[in-house]
């Protein structure tokens, strides 16, 4: 496309300067940037996505709808979404019987604008949030990305939320944004109703229910929760995992309005395209059809669950569409010889576990198959686990 | 859609609580939200949108691109969104004559995201940004957002940049990122190539040339200095104006390699959804048609601009596709004669002044004699400018 000739490796506009070079912040220099390789393997099961393509209904609503958007892409959006932020409401109300409107939600480009957001009204410089760890590994990210002070607190040794120790150090370290997880990513279980009341009876602050995996989950939502503490709770959802819109990327929550007022001060204006907001209230109009694959992947969860046990692994009790198992000497080892399986799972940083992804049938048997490799080899001494 | 009834409005979740009972940062308390009003008036010519819809073909192309993405909607994007930024990096070096490619280009979800990630890696806490006011008022507001302190220096009274002074002011303040908007956005002035060589010697930051408007003006792009100056010099882009993309949320910039590298650490993951990055790969592919509309609007700029002068008014020579133009004794009260004749202009906080998008020939022809009848308002000693 272009005339310009594509100039050899070396020679772009200034390419002789490294980073070291630049006047970047002392806290990101000899930082990573954060992410999952994305390698081209034959079973991708190491970033929770759904599995199963979008019905071909669903598509052909997303392309119509952004075809009439497109026709008025030389205006800005609807800066507030209000049309999506409807949709999205009428879903989760369905969802929680939990009547929500408009008003009571927000969306952005995927949760983690959501909650960057949330940082920038609620932490920031001076203020503190807390998470209890192995949580997701975004939280501290963002909370550094606005520059909040992170709390670390712990889980119990089987990653389960110990509440009342849990309550207790929020009573303590009073952090001004509380992050609780649930389904846990990345150890699948969930937090009872009763247990969110007891951490936010503790919290000064706002509390945030991270519930991304809500779908896969048969426990209550914590939106039910909203108008009893309506100046705390904060409930972040996503369409990227149940409604296997990973590529649309849309984040939402559910709030009391005030929340959804906070957030206007700190949003950048017209954040969501007009592309994004007709095409995920397309595929909300397609929930039916898309939620229909959660059944199957809970299923499957149960499935892949009973055979690595039956391997001899230790599985974690999940709620959501992905198990943390293990236990292997050497994680790092394990992940790169389920590579050599042709199956991508995720070194989640647990020392001895492994996160997996709940795929279609075709590849969670393979996944079985390489773990029963792995198996065998560690019990023929190659102690790859 | 939804089974749920509506609730009366007072009646969702947590509407008992208002924005004074959450725990908000106490700089945002009392602020209220960026943005011009949105709304419904006939001619629209407020926030410097191209009027011209894109052509059929444009959107043909972007319908059929984001329906071959929506059937893998299920997966996460491209993270790094390579093959979009060779596509902008190609456009970019034809447009400027100097050879780019995807190394040199980063992208996000429009400019203010580009500018929002800028100031989170060489801003934030304990770090100033300067800009030459009156400018984009987006950028002391995501300064803020960043808690970048915020340094407002002056342009002189017929609103052009005074090098001297500027590049004085940059070596005694060592800003760590100053900001020169050129053309500059309320006012219309480039900024020469000469004179940014001028601020760039004096920076020991980071210097963000913000060219949003550039393919409204002849004059030459800062892209060509990148190579001069490596490890300060940053030039922001956006497809929302000159590409009628506003819609699409697509801006992005023009830097060393390491600049690139330096926003990955700050980026959120996955920030840019497959539908974005398929359609501004469209969208591109019909440069050539697109930008024909930039030609007409230079000439409307030039007639809207006599018609104004004609009319007795101060006009703010301008190299983009607005006018800043003038003076009226109340820029408020004007702005709402204008509205009376069902045009919609900008009040940008200039005392005595008012912003117009240069808009199609009708459009421009309304504007006009709504000038008039505010001229002739105010010869009648109706004191409207």
């Amino acid at each position: 496309m272009s005339s310009t000739p594509e100039p050899p490796a070396s020679a772009v506009p200034g390419a002789r300067v490294g980073l070291d070079a630049l006047p970047l912040r002392p806290d990101l220099r000899g930082r990573s940037p954060y992410g999952a390789p994305q390698l081209d393997v034959p079973v991708r099961l190491n970033t929770n996505e759904n599995p199963f393509p979008p019905p071909a209904e669903l598509v052909a609503d997303v392309t119509a709808a952004v075809g009439r958007a497109a026709a008025e892409l030389h205006r800005y959006p609807d800066r507030d979404a209000v049309a999506l932020r409807a949709d999205l409401a009428a879903y989760l109300s369905r969802a929680t019987s939990t009547p929500l409107d408009a008003r009571n939600v927000w969306a952005a480009n995927g949760s983690n604008e959501i909650l960057q957001q949330l940082m920038q009204a609620f932490g920031g410089p001076g203020r503190t949030a807390l998470g209890f760890e192995p949580s997701y590994s975004m939280h501290p990210i963002i909370a550094a990305g606005t520059r909040t002070e992170w709390v670390a607190a712990p889980r119990r040794a089987d990653f389960s939320l110990d509440t009342a120790a849990a309550a207790e150090t929020v009573r303590s370290r009073r952090p001004d944004v509380v992050f609780v997880t649930s389904p846990n990513n990345p150890t699948g279980q969930s937090v009872p109703l009763a247990d969110l009341r007891t951490v936010l009876d503790a919290a000064t602050g706002i509390v945030v229910v991270d519930e991304a995996y809500a779908e896969f989950s048969s426990a209550p939502s914590a939106v039910s929760l909203i108008d009893e503490y309506p100046d705390r709770l904060v409930v972040s959802r996503t369409m990227s995992k149940a409604f296997a819109f990973a590529g649309g990327r849309l984040g939402y929550l559910a709030a009391a309005p005030a929340v959804v007022d906070a957030l206007l001060l700190v949003r950048l204006p017209y954040h969501l395209s007009v592309l994004t907001q007709a095409a995920a209230s397309a595929a909300l109009r397609h929930a039916d059809a898309t939620l229909k694959s959660v059944r199957t992947l809970v299923e499957e969860r149960h499935r892949v669950a009973d055979g690595l046990g039956a391997l001899g692994f230790d599985v974690v009790d999940s709620d959501a569409n992905f198990l943390l198992f293990g236990r292997f000497p050497d994680a790092g080892a394990a992940w790169r010889a389920y590579l050599d399986y042709g199956v991508l799972v995720r070194d989640v940083g647990i020392p001895g576990h492994l996160r997996v992804t709940v795929g279609t049938a075709e590849e969670n048997d393979a996944f079985l198959a390489a773990s029963r490799g792995l198996a065998e080899g560690a019990a023929d001494g190659k102690d790859q686990r």
